[in-house]
């Protein structure tokens, strides 16, 4: 059985690499790498899958699931700059596939070990990324 | 090949376990345990897996999935009260993965045996289940 | 300049006129009438229409809005039994009309005079009112 | 007749008013007012009224509104800081209602007079602004 | 008060317009006049506006609603082909703005006098039309 | 890790075996059958699996993935009739099904061999199909 829970947060970025060249930056990024940041509302799908527990028919409860991903990811990422503001992306570019690994490993080490974590993160209507360790 | 259909239902449910007293119903369950219910617009995805027929094109015709979708779950489930109208939860609280659970061996007990089936279902807009047996 | 703010409320509901005889109730309103209850994840956009206020840029702040609608609508109406649980359904039927002239009614205290006020309800995806008085 | 598009973009912003200390920006705009900025996916929705054309049966032909679009709102506000980026927001605070009036400027200055123009904007979800004029 | 009701139709249909030559039918409506034709989802909104009865807290019943739709909509639109299957179209581009006026004049013609009736037509997620007589 | 990309075009279409008579294609395909064609609004995702690139947080481009899917998929079938415009179903009928297929072998074609293949196509926003190879 598998749950999933739906968190937005909408924050700043800007794909860029220091040790590259602004010309380099602009050819593999194009306008992702504006030196001023853009911005999205990031959509999270936090799947958590494991049995069900036949005293609460919950595989977790969401109100709990809610309040982890809130601590883990909204209270970080939300109205944030992600470049500036997040102490992981400091040394890694916040793409979408990375944003998706800290979001996981984030979430990954509040939860009980006997469950399977799977994150989807839309970057936009069109651009969503899966990942699951 | 997998091939899905979604179809909703609309349903009050509550979620309570008798042998529990209205304390505990409402420590674990919280504003969901409320004894007059509350209800939701389920949707559910009802997803089929086999080889494609080369007579049709098709794994299933759809027209007949969405019949024995509305036969097993909608003529069941919609514009009902999940606790008092569904016999499947006289004994089971029917938390969204009960349903997913209880929807799943309808639907698995009327298709072919060679059909892998999964469901999904959404609860809300944020919270989702998913159920392959 | 026109604002809308979207939120959500779950809730329980049975389209019923105690004058009438079952058979009356239910050649009315259909399966709407089970006795039992059924349910909906209704959809509010609540919108305020008034001049941008030139310090802030705002018509309203989006947050204080957020606030009344808690106060005024989910509070009273998230998982509730409309037709049990909230007196203004005492003796009013709660077809989405009547739920969004008791919303307007609610909202419309809790605002300033010069602000306009329309809200928007859907009960399903397919089915929507609006009232603005 | 009405004919709406929708297009979308993606910037930066920050609300904040560079006359008021730090401690009442945080006050009147919360997290909103981060100094690192912050972000969203802006869905713009361009309604223009008028009478159908006989000839085409098109109140305007949507390959040309589109365009428009493109060339004074997607063009200038896509993957832009709007606060840094834009010049119509250097004394003007980049709210979701002052980005509708920049836009339906911006558009009115191109489409033709006896043509009504409304746009409505979505910053999330949730928070949507319409402005006529 | 308003009350909305969406249905939608799968159709094909092509922008041609026969005095015109096949150069001057792609100058103006481009892909859109492939000669083999192409097709939509359509989603139609339906809104009808009047006084809430107090019988029954409906403005319309919506069951009823639907019937019509159903019959002077669906019935004739779904899975056609507009410009060869919908006698409407025979001399009329079946542009979304057409689609709009043809639908209003059918559901007006079996509506009550007293109600207004508006219709929105999605062609695509991105082009929209509106259309109250 | 996965991206998908979604991206949408709209085609006519008819189910329809020239080998059967007329009875038999409207007994197995019912309206979907019908000689002038029906049309949808599809929309594509496409989703491709594969280690993230260090040096630049992608897994494949977006970009470049776009291009692909514009060249291979948009270009051949959007404001297009399956059936009598695209090669690959002169002898394959139109289903979703086959489709997704042909969509897949196509896309298949000019991805690096490294990288694991899948997509989901939507007819309609109930009828789905999914194919990995």
């Amino acid at each position: 059985m598998k749950v999933g829970r739906r968190e937005s947060f909408n924050a700043a970025h800007r794909l860029f690499k220091p040790e590259w060249s602004d010309e380099k930056n602009l050819a593999v990024f194009g306008k992702c790498s504006n030196p001023n940041y853009h911005g999205h509302n990031y959509v999270l799908e936090t799947w958590v899958e494991g049995p069900i527990d036949p005293e609460t028919g919950f595989v977790i409860d969401l109100k709990e699931l809610k309040s982890i991903i809130r601590e883990e990811i909204s209270d970080k990422f939300d109205h944030r700059n992600l470049n500036l503001d997040v102490a992981e992306f400091k040394e890694r570019i916040p793409t979408a596939e990375n944003i998706a690994v800290v979001a996981w490993n984030l979430l990954r080490a509040r939860l009980p070990q006997h469950l399977h974590l799977k994150v989807r993160l839309w970057e936009t209507e069109n651009n969503i990324v899966e990942y699951e360790g």
